[in-house]
């Protein structure tokens, strides 16, 4: 694992600031977890409204979660000021998603000045136990001196 | 575009009642537009509640349309009491979701035996004018025999 | 499909150019079929020393000239003195790839400032006879200033 | 990591025999590293025939060794007769390719009934220094009863 030195010393607040503005996660009733240089984790308890038609969740809700872990990972290692933006991604959905809760946890591969690939990884949890249902390779962009776009 | 010829003559019924119990697309809002052999698509109108901290529709929305739209649009071509299930997708997030409301279109590329390769875009509509806001690029399995799975 | 507006009137013998100085289509045997704005086909004719272990052509092979054309598609769009550089591709590999020639044909979905989104496929034609054994979705970056990068 | 459990005793001279078959490998100069249960690595020598127009290695060269690396690793955990084929991957290039020599390393992230998850990495080396250039996520699938296919 890299270590990171964040380039923004308020990258906590910063990230935990973005969060609170994505109203899609408060619809799903996910939270922030960990927040760390590098790496922020996102939490979700299993809700019914957010299944698809076998009883699991969608792929769109786990995928969400590990979007926004990837892309607030990216975020923490930004320099005050710029934008995070997801140019794209790719998951494997290695196990049904059915669990009481589902973790998140979104890690930065390699920071280049532009472009930031990421990975994710979602764990459902149920009694204790783990098992990996979600794994994400994905890119995102620090985006600066757009008008209107910041964190 | 490649033709397909269904196998299941009750693929339209059988999609749209397979959609019906995604709790998911009801909670975004989302309704099935259009089902034809190898072709699905999904409408969703814009929603405060779906966006991330710049105001957009959230990845995961625009790549939940998409995931639903290439499943059933690859369900449209399984055998009766087969189950549809998303192994893997990629998404290239090529301008931000905006609009009033957002198309996706889900079409098989190509049908083999276990495994269907399809392709997805989502369309941003706003006064009348499309923006190409998403491609996807995924695998589904057909999935038989598996207790308590189908459609 | 898009229409494109090549924004250097030397795309052609730009990328005839740059794909001369590609050692690695000369070691597969490849050729450049067709250079327009958006758009590059590139052919391979079938050898033995290109294969996996089941005789079919291996999986990188058919990759590489996918990526070279799409890159090359990305390629006429660019502004004189910029480099092409592939950030990252997914690809399905959908049937074996069998056949006595192969043509990989790039195209530009979606063309931003820095980042353009391309689609490759890859055909076997066999007997006059095409097979569809690969697509690709991918994204190629505009590289500016860099020292010694060009095309 | 995972610890699998191999389910041919011969996995490793399997792995070895059908790498051997790979009449690509040899073009490119690839050797076998190193064969353990889920977990295969491959070398490669630079050479210049292998490159693009900047000097580094050809994106599908990198893509070859961490392909066949992968679906090696798949290899190692599948039943005596069945064979290997990749579904589809996903790579994200992230530093040029130049190094006096490349390993990749394959790995299975999960190994289901039919489909195999697999990631892997290809580092440059170079004065003893390792630089991470590319990183895979993938899908492999266990062909059974295919007539004249096997490892």
């Amino acid at each position: 694992m890299a270590m990171f030195q964040p380039r923004d010393p308020a990258y906590d607040s910063r990230v935990r600031g973005s969060f609170a503005r994505q109203s899609m996660m408060k619809l799903l009733g996910a939270s922030l977890d960990r927040v760390a240089p590098g790496e922020v984790d996102i939490r979700l308890p299993f809700r019914a409204e957010l299944t698809q038609q076998h009883g699991f969740l969608h792929a769109g809700v786990t995928t969400s979660i590990a979007d926004s872990a990837c892309g607030y990972a990216a975020l923490t290692l930004m320099p005050p000021g710029a934008a995070v933006l997801t140019v794209e991604f790719k998951v494997n959905l290695m196990a049904p998603a059915a669990g009481e809760a589902f973790v998140a946890r979104g890690r930065v591969v390699r920071a280049g000045r532009t472009l930031i690939a990421t990975s994710g990884d979602v764990f459902a949890v149920d009694g204790g136990r783990e098992t990996h249902v979600l794994t994400m390779l994905g890119t995102v962009m620090t985006v600066k001196n757009r008008s209107g776009l910041s964190d």
